[in-house]
């Protein structure tokens, strides 16, 4: 599945094993956003993990910075 | 501030210095929510962690187990 | 490559492709071990994670719990 | 306790209450670490993680870049 915009955001749900391969996935993005500066809104429930970008300094619009994140976190 | 009782849930948002230190504090929490076997319903959006308790094996009610997890939670 | 038995421990060094590739396999490894309440002793240089397991409640030896935690780590 | 100068490593040994809150000890660590680009050897066992800092890039010795990484690991 791929990343859908709506609202002004990339919008993917990420769905696991169980919780912890949900969280060691969040542990993964959670490096890759402290790298970049850039920080997702993101929610979680047991092994499904939903994950929202946009750029807030550019007036929360999808930018550059949002796409290279989805593909870095479709890489994983 | 204490946890709120809304919609059948416990809730509580949480506030840190950064990005860092909010995934810490969820790394924290991940580790009791494996240890309890009860999984939060929650969300971050750069300092800020906000955490939902049910139980839905109980019909998504609160419970002694929600409770017994938010004080655990209050204890980092 | 498999786990080497010497002075009574099971150890492996596993390598990964950088320091967060290692950091998230043992965040991994940190979920196991506090689920089974059996750690391990590790020691981390960039992208290598060595792991020594024994059983120091059985008198620092190799027991089940230690071949159960490697076959656990493997599986990753 | 301070940092010990030992075989051009700066050393120190922490202890915390268990395994969990050393865990999340060793997160806050690497965030530290990934973001500096500057990576410690270190081990845990239990509750006690032992860091070593030493810059390889300048001959495996002790430079400003462990002394600043020391002083944030410090200031946790």
């Amino acid at each position: 599945m791929s990343w859908q915009e709506k609202d002004n955001k990339l919008t993917k749900t990420f769905e696991f094993k169980d919780f912890t391969e949900a969280f060691v996935f969040m542990t993964r993005v959670a490096f890759i956003a402290e790298k970049a500066d850039h920080h997702p809104e993101w929610s979680n429930v047991y092994n499904k993990v939903k994950i929202e970008l946009c750029t807030h300094d550019a007036g929360s619009k999808i930018t550059d910075k949002d796409r290279k994140m989805a593909a870095e976190i479709d890489n994983i």
